[in-house]
Formats: C-alpha cells, structure tokens, sequence
C-alpha cells in the first residue's frame, strides 16, 4: 500500500509499504477515506521530536472498515468509522475512568502512559497517512458512522482536534453564559472556539496574528484579536469593561511567541492568569513538554517555563491540562455534526491526493496564508 | 398606588392600595415597569390555590429601584434590576448552598420553605402587578440590568420562566449533543426548549396540542410534536430510529390532560420514562401539589399519581423535581441575553398597561389562540 | 462440574452439569472460590421471577481464571478475581459512559439492557453458584485482586452488594457531613450505610424491624431504627430535632410491607420523601419492578405504587435508581479492603460447602434469625 | 478592651485599644473566647507582609455575640459563634457562587477580591486576637455553634485552618477510596490529611521533616514520609509498588526548603508532579505570592517557581490553588464534629492567656519542637 514516511528532518515521501493487516484477534483493519496533517506532525517534520526514519505518520483518521479479527464482535466490515488518535486498551484503570489518553498498556515503553498512531514516543504505531491503518482493540476505539460521503470534512475533524478542542473547554470548566478567551487560533483552538459557543458561552475572544487565521474566527462568530496590534489581555479588558473573562483555554504551547517571533514559553500562560478572573478556570491544550533541546533558554529546554504562578495562586485560579480522551466526547460531536449544530469542517483549507502529501506537508509547515488544515484523501 | 387586587373566582381587579414602602432596613422598593401573567397566577385566579382575597398578585417583575433601605449597600436608587420571583432571605444554610427556591426564614408558615410574591402559601408578601413592590433582603435578591429600556422583553423572563425552564435542562442533566424532549409548550416548555438549545442540544422535541405553542417551539428551532396526531411517545421514537431521547422535561405538572381534556395526572411521567434512555435523566418543572381537592380521582386528590415507576428503576433512571433558584441562574442568562445568544421574549404574545389586567387574565386564562405571554406595564 | 440448578419454586439441588468453558476467544472461566447467595436469588427462588428450570443461579461470585481464551491479553490464568455481576461489553454507548448496568449488547432480549449471571431475563448465562463460571469479556469485566486467601470474605462482596450499596450512596448525592438515612437493613442497606460511613456521614440511621440485622447496623457503628416500635420518620425527626436527614436510600424494594407483614409498596418511598430534607437526594437500589403479577392490588401488579409524589415535587427532592454499574466503584472499593478501611464481610452470617447449597436457600429464604449473608465455597 | 496589636518586626504587645463596636446595621460584635495564632500571622509577625503597626491581628477567631446592628435578624446575641477568616458580603457575584474568598466588595483596595481580620493587604479590618471583633455582614458570615464550652478546641479549627486543609482535598478532586500525599504537617497540612481520611482515603502520607509535626500525622492515622531521610517521591513510590498517589496537596507554600533549609519554592510542586498519577489533581492551599521581595533569586522575587511544567501537561495532571471559602465548608464540618467523626483539636499544642500572646508568637516563630498550635483565650 501507498504511505506517508517520514524520511528525515523536514522530508516525507510516499512510498510503498507492506499492507496494514490484522495482527490480533482484536484488530480491525481501516480503508482510510481521509486523514489530516496535524500541526503536531509538523513537530515530527521539523526534526523537533525524535520519531525514527520510515515511521507512516498520520494521527488523524477515518475510514471504512475493510477487515476484522475473530474477537471484533461490535464494528462490521464496510462501517464508516472515526479513528480516536488515542488507542487504547479499553479495559485498563485509565480506561475504565474514560481517560483513554492515558491507557496503561498501550504504550510499551516504561513509565509512558498513552498511545498512538504515527506519533514519537507514543508506541510502535504505524500512521493512517496511508491507504490502510491497522486498529488494536477495534471494538473499543472505533466510532461508527453513517455510511455513504456526507459529512466527510466535518466528521474527519471527530479523530482529534474537534475533541481536543472541546477538551480545553471542559478542562476549563466553561459554563454556558461564560465570556471565554482562546488563545491561538490553529485548528484546535478555532475548535475550542467553535466548542464554547455550542456550549453556550456568551462570547468568545479568540487571539492570533495571523489574518487568515483571524479571520475564520471571526466566520466562527467569535471575536478576533489580533495580538501584533497590542497587549491582547489588555484589548480584551478594554471590550469587558475590565471585567476580563471566566475562563480561558491555552491553545498554542510551548513554542509561544512574541509578535517578533521570538519564543516565550510562559507568555501565553501569563496572558492567561491576567485575563481570567479570580476562582476562573483554565484549560490547557497546547502542548508542553518535559524536554525541549531546541528551547531559548535552560528553564526552557528543561520544560519548566517560569510563568506568573504566584497571581495564579493568588486568584485562586484552576488549571486542567493533557491530551484529550478523543472518545469521551467524539459522540456527542458526531451527533451535533449530524443534527447540523456543529460543522467543524469550516476550517478545511486544502484537500490533497496522499500523493501530493510532500507538498502539503511543506506548504503547511512554512504556515503559507490560508493552509489552515490540509486532508489528504488515500482515495483519490 | 395602583395593583391588581385577587377578588374571588376568576375575578381581578385594579384597585388603589396603599403604596409598597421600606418597612426593613435590608428592604428596597422597585418602581415595576413590566410584570408578567404566569400560568401558576391562573391556578389562583381559578380559585384552586386557595389565595386570600385582597392578595396582590404577581411573581415575575422588574423594574427601577425607588428607594432603599438603611442597610441597602449594594444596590442603588435608580438601578434597573430584575426581580426573582423566590424570597430569599441570603444567609440560612438553603440559601448558602444556592438553594433560594426553599430559603428556610422568609416563609413563617410552620414547616415551609420557599417565599414568593403575591403567592398562596407562599408567605404574606404582596405581588408586583403593581406600580411599586417591596423587595426583602435587596442587597441579595436584585439582579441589576444595563440601564435603560433595552431588552425589556427579555430580561422580564429573568424573574420565573427562563431560569425555571433552564432549571429543567439541569434537573434533567442535559448535556451538549443530547436529544431531549420537553413535555408542554407553555412559556415554561418553550424556554426550557430554548434553553436546551443554548446548551448545546442535537435536537429538542416539543410536545404540545395547541397550534400556536407549536409554532414558536419551531420558531425557537425545535421540533414540534402534536400530541393529538399521535401518541407523542411514537412519534419521538420514530424521529430517533427508536433511540427516544437522552433526558426530558416535564413542563406540564398535575393537571396532564389528554387530547380529549381527560385529565391523568400520570400520563405525562409515564411519556417521559418511555421516552428517555436507559440511566437518562428527567427534569420536572411542571407543578405536582400534594393535595388538590379539585383532582379526577381519590390518588389525583391525594397528590400521588400513580405513575409508572417500576420501568422507571428497571431503566435506572433518574429525577429532579422542584421550583427554581432564580438566582443560581438569573446572572448568566442575562449574560446570555446581553450577547445576543438567548432571546426569551420570544414568547410574549401580548403587552397591556395594568390597568387592562382584567381582560389579560381573562383571555390568558381561556387560552385564546395566540394568548402565550402578556406582560402588564403599570408605567405605560 | 457441579453447580447449584433451579428446579421450581422453593427448589434447588446441586447437580453435575457440562463444565464451563471458553466459547468464544473474549472470554475467560473462573474456578469458583467463593459465590454468595443473594436476596434477588430469593425473588427466583420463590417462584416470582419467572426463571426457567435447570438454570445455573448464582451472579455474586469471586474466584481464581482458569483458562483464557486467545483474545485476552490483560486478564491471566492463575488471576484471582472478582467478577461482577453485570456482564457487559465494554464497547457499546453504556459502557463507554460507565453503565454496565445497562449495556446494550449482552442482552440479547429485544428491548432490554444489561445483563447478569444466573438471572430471570438478564440474559442466558449461567450463574456461578458451581465449579466454574464463564465470564464473557473477560479483560473489561474481571477485576483483579491480589493472590491468596486473605480478605476472601470481604472481597467476595465486590460482586454485588457492596457496590450496589455504595451506589445508593451516589444516586442520593451523600456528601461528607451529611446525616443519612437507610431503609433496609439487609445485606444492601447494610453496606449502603458502611458506605456512608465511609463517605463521611455525621449520622447514619438504618430502619429495620429484624433484630439481626439492626445489631448489625449498631455494630457498623450506625443508629439503629426498629419501625415494629413506632414510625421511623417520627424516631428519625425526633433524634434530630426536627430536621430529618440530608439524603436517604432506599433498600427494600416493591415489597415493602408494615410490621404486620401487610405489603405496601409505596411505604418506603412515602417516608423517605417525609424524612429528607427540602432539595434533599434520594437514592433507590431496592428492586421496584414494572409487572408484578403477586402483587397486594392493581397498582402494584402493574408496578405503579402511588407514593407520596406532590410532596416530592414541593420539598424539590431529587431521585436516582436502579441497578449498579459495578465496575464504576469495585476498583476503589477493592482498595478501601486492602488499607483496611472497609469490610464489608462483618455481615457473613453463614459459609457453606455448595454442597449444602439447598440448605442455605431454604434457611435464608425463610429469613431465621441470624442468616444474614450465606456464602458457598465449591472448593471446601 | 485589650489587643494583640503589631509594634513592627517579630514584636507585638497587648495593649489598649478603642473597644470594637457596631458600626453599620448588619455589623455584629463578638466577644472572644478563642482566637488561635496562624502561620500566616507569622509572616506579618516576621515582618514579610508590609501590615502597618498598629493593627491588631488574628483571623482565626470565636467567641459568642456580643451585639447586633439593626439590620440583622438571623444571629442573636448571646449565640455561640464561629467568624470565618474570610470577611464576605454575602451578596456580590463571587459570594453568590460560594467563592467568599473572592468577595469583590469588601476589599476597597484597587483591584483585590478577598477580606480577611487583622491581615496585611486584606481590607482595613481588626483582627480578633483581642476581648471583641467586629464581624461586618454578621448574618451571612457568623456560624452558629452549640451553646457551651464544648468542643472548643475543636470548633476553633473551623475559622479558617479545617476548612482550608478540607479545601485543599476538594481542589486534589479528592475521591473516597484514592491514596493520598501531603506535603507540609503544620497546621494545614495535618487537616488536610484528616480531612482526606474522614472523606474515604485508602492511605494518607504525610511529608514533613519536624518530628512533633510527623508524630501528628502518624497520631490522625497517616503513615508519615520524613523528607530528611530521602527523597519523600521514592518513599512514597516505594510504600506504593511504584503506582504513587492518586492526588496530592500542597500545604507548605513559597518558602519550600530542602532538609538544608535552603528555599526551593518549585520543590514541593515538581515532587508532586512526580509523585501523583497521570490525569490525577493536585490541590494547593500552601500560600504563594506574586511578589516577595526576600526570595532567594529574581524568579522567586517575581513570584514565578520555575517547576516541572512540561510533565505536569505530559501527565494531564489538574490543579486547584488559592484561598478557602470557608463558608462553603464550615457547617459540614461542624457538623463531624458534632457527631464525633472528626476531631480537629488534636493539633493544640498549648493554650494561652491572651496577655502571654508574645510569648506565644516568638515561641511559634521559633518553631520550638512541640509548638505546633496556639490557641489564646482572651476570658482567661
């Protein structure tokens, strides 16, 4: 089969690979009909975080089902199904309490816990940039699908960002009626945005600077600020009447920056603990991690960005963070796709053959205006 | 000044009483410019609800505030607020935990908790339909409103009928994605529909017979069901591919008739645990009474309907009952309104000055066509 | 292998039967060590429940996995385990949400969800009161405990009736502090109050009229309440000054009769909306059903007991019900064992070889003074 | 009446001051019969904090009414009470949600949310470690104990340091059943650890290196973890076959130190990032600061510990912080203590006459083995 390998520092090829196939008894086997490039493949891209040469990227997935293993009882051959980036065991403690981001088996390697497809550091998985992608624990990882086309670029968001996305507002405690403040406006955070207004916030500040970015805020019926034109914590107390906001939702990471570009890691944390009110709650998305060789600094590379925890503390502030456990919520998403409440595909930019993954790959990576989400479609 | 004085049976009248005047230092007096007919002022004028004659009636009001006593620090002369239409006193342990709907000092009838304006049994306070309404405990019952005349329609929804809708979805636990049924298209059924949008609903069924009542249950982007076309149950489980819903609302209360009129006190319970999902949730809102002489049979007489519980365990399913805190909910849904997300006074079909309330309880009462809200302006 | 077989009304015989074995590759069998003879054995046992002859009763069991099929890859031979009584799928809507209870695949019956071991119209599985017991899914349903004899009687508990009493605990919302009540003081309510203890309650009242039993509740440092003395509300307001209690439980079920043995099935729930206090929980694990075909009228054998529902709608109590979902709270429970804070196995009354099995059944359903909880040993 | 007035740097004197008195109508007085020293007083004692001579101290005080203003009607004179450290309005937002720690009307400082008695930037109020205290806001604020002298030493908890321990095991998401880490045994810290075991904690640890303070922590059923054996992470992980805890507390604050005594204000915090689970929460009550101009290095000055960030978000980990609410909490715990299921008091170490005060603070200060708890008695 064709797939996206990643061969070195800013370099993918679409190669031929042996099939996907059933290893276990509890695998399916998934036609992928379209996954997305990720803005966290592009980490893996960009050489920043250690994935080994000939790894098939690609985290974000769906399909049809094409092949199952004599213990999958639940998902039939030629379902139409979303594949949660999580794999998951579905039987470990982790699992059992709904935190699949944190399975306890999945993931081999000591003292990790979480798994998932085409990732570094999260187990020997195999991507679904791919025309098939294997599935452990089918039964419990596969969400199911109308058949037929609908939908596609609205469901394809179900695999990852549309729940982490809404993630951030639960870990954020965001309740309807709430002024809400998103930073970053990737696709997650343009997520998080389009989440709190179907989880009925009153308003919704979302904080960027890019234009096109900035932009599709505004589409999502949100309320752009463009951080190059000034302190964003101060545009958004000037708009609430220095009330600031209930809570807030970090969707940039580690790699925060200034308008000059310069990196910053507590910037955007910072940012937050001033605009969310006293006992507001906080959810953080965007990722940070433990080791960062490539950081500006020592605190930096060490994961430790020093940020303004003493205000934290002081306004008695709460803070959720991690991954998204895709399938505590890609149900209720999938059906406020199908009632017509929610249309996450809005941000979908490009749509590419997997042969022309390279190029879009690259074109995403150097942040071209308007290469917002990129899908690729195996068949095509 | 003038207010709308109960008489008897079905009789109303506009008469002059003494004015509403600061007789507590904590007291504060609101100049009404709109109070509304609520369909639980009707029980009293039906003469079921054993009101004493001379009672001042009205629970939902707003207005400006005219005066305020010594111990007043919060709230200031000339502040446009809404009035809850709970009494609450702010500091026994019911009104600590935010149960204001069952505040243990404002009603001084011997085991009751719970007071309201111009109310059977509610305590000895004076109704709003009135030029002038003291409010006790002002400081922790006003909700103030952005000055001026903005929103009147709405924000007259904040003293009884969209937080008690809104306390359905909660008792219900609803949650986003959810398919929900709502049981009676009053102003009470509809706002809990729309507010069950607000909170991210897939779907929302509203059950009703009267035309008009459906039609803004559609209007509100609900789903009407007719009752008299079917039974309502069947309807919704074809709607659903036999799901049915994932909670409901009951916002009819003891007096469910069936299309003919027959009244079962039962019936609308017994939709509702066919209807939800297995561990779903129901909300009631409507009225339950635990004596009601006027009922169809000894049980109705008695309060105990004598619903279908045993599927209601076998479902493990579950129930919250009761009137609503206002205040637990007034703030957000004015937040809601401000921002243009919730726009309740959808539901107003007629505004009159006071003194026309006769005829508005007339015709409310007899369920003209097209006679859903009316509000009274004793300013105009 | 032997097991214990239903063979008609008040009539049980241990009989050799094929050995349990693995069907298909999900499963796992357990060599039975300890198997508890539960109340709801009783409602079978005596003919009410309409199970079919030759059934292997038995859902309350614990023992040592035997044999695995090949698609099982967390549980191990030589695991000892508890096993719930729910068996569930682990991949269907109500697992992923928690409510093994309800899962919506194990029960083939049109219409049904959730299924169990040994039971009247949960399923044809057979029950575990013998050598061996086949448990489907057997990674998501066996909860591991560690190797040995130690705590047999305690963890023999996690099956049923421990959970199923702390569930009684969670539908009513107990919070720490909370003054509860129990009604009940068989082995559920036994251990809903241990749980409440456990959870903090200032006061814990059991209502019984058995001496037995009440000792029992005295012994799990609860306040026993003897209603053959006079009304339990009267005695509970009266050791309380009047404000009743914060939360109840129910743990009678629809056969709840007054001291002379009359039943009522509504007498239970009737006292505890009385008992509870305004926007009080109520939590209900005794068994109401939708048909019972003995009951004393008509109501009850349409399993519609006409309680007390006006006052539990004026006081805005809430209600939730049915069947535990075991594996929500075995893994804690399991823990509180180990630390010694829990033990559950204080109301062991009587243990069995499952040879004498008939003898336990006949003891227990006569309910002589004294036979609380029987357990079997197939191994002794 | 007589005072414990602050004179500037480690000295206080009781001295005469102006008697306390009503001077608003919801003001009450209290006449003082137990007023404990906190640690925080002896950051003002230290000279830390910037309060201004003259003030009188004490925020954790009990006494029995004295006097009401007009205005109140829920407290009485001659009523046992407890006076939350937390001066609320009772009627703002934050108040209104439960947050009084948040009050956003009684501190008239720029900016601040939150009031406190005799408190160095917390409002300009008295504090109570003197013969009277006026209580702004008596009927929203005052607790009403039994009348007598029991208890006493364990009510006198209630004021602030059981409610903030309690607090700090609901910011963890403390669940019945979890094992538990607190970092920090003086006061807070060893109400923390009751407070987890009184709500169902499997296993309670306890880190600190006093061995008065671990003597306590072993005494309220805890296993305690002496830091200045070995890193307290290992200990723990070692008593836990590796899985370490499933929440922690931080009860030690900004002036965490190594067993050198150096100041590491990150160390408490990367050890629990360490040391609880994945997607497990941390609560922090230990106080840290915005500013504090005597840290050891710039980050410290800047109230910005460089901790474990990236592994925090790699574990999904959550985190409460910030002052108690004690309102929120008090009643409950009362109430156990009523009932004799949590006994606070055990922590006095010595009971002063409020004239030997000084002697109190300075010895307090000195940590001096033994000094874990004083209490002054101003009747005495």
């Amino acid at each position: 089969m064709k797939a996206v390998v990643y061969k070195g520092t800013r370099e993918v090829a679409v190669e031929e690979v042996p099939d996907a196939r059933i290893e276990k008894p509890t695998d399916a086997v998934v036609r992928i009909t379209t996954t997305n490039i990720c803005g966290s493949d592009l980490h893996m891209y960009e050489g920043r975080a250690g994935v080994e040469e000939g790894k098939v990227l690609g985290h974000e997935n769906m399909g049809v089902v094409e092949a199952v293993g004599p213990a999958v009882d639940r998902v039939q051959v030629g379902m139409r199904v979303s594949v949660p980036f999580n794999i998951a065991c579905g039987t470990c403690r982790s699992c059992n309490e709904g935190w699949t981001s944190f399975c306890e088996r999945t993931n081999p390697v000591d003292g990790m816990q979480g798994a998932a497809y085409g990732y570094a550091n999260m187990g020997p998985y195999d991507g679904g940039q791919a025309e098939l992608l294997r599935v452990p624990y089918a039964d419990f990882n596969l969400l199911d699908l109308p058949a037929g086309p609908e939908h596609e670029n609205d469901f394809t968001m179900l695999s990852d960002v549309f729940p982490t996305g809404w993630h951030g507002t639960v870990l954020a405690d965001q309740q309807p009626g709430d002024r809400v403040a998103v930073f970053g406006a990737g696709p997650v955070g343009l997520l998080a945005a389009h989440s709190a207004r179907i989880r009925g916030a009153s308003e919704v500040f979302v904080v960027d600077q890019q234009p096109d970015r900035l932009k599709l805020a505004a589409h999502a019926d949100c309320t752009p600020v463009d951080f190059s034109e000034g302190d964003p914590v101060q545009q958004i107390l000037e708009a609430t009447a220095g009330l600031g906001v209930d809570c807030g939702i970090e969707a940039v990471g580690w790699q925060a920056h200034d308008p000059t570009g310069e990196e910053h890691p507590e910037l955007v944390l910072d940012n937050l603990v001033s605009v969310v009110k006293a006992h507001g709650g906080i959810g953080v998305v965007g990722v940070y991690v433990p080791q960062d060789p490539g950081g500006p600094n020592d605190l930096a590379r060490d994961g430790r960005p020093a940020w303004d925890y003493g205000s934290f503390f002081s306004k008695g502030q709460r803070m959720g963070t991690g991954q998204a456990p895709v399938k505590r919520y890609n149900r209720q998403l999938r059906d406020l796709i199908l009632y017509g409440r929610a249309n996450p595909g809005f941000l979908v930019s490009h749509e590419l053959p997997l042969d022309e993954a390279a190029a879009g790959y690259r074109n995403f990576d150097e942040r071209l205006d308007g290469w917002t989400k990129v899908l690729l479609h195996p068949d095509s």
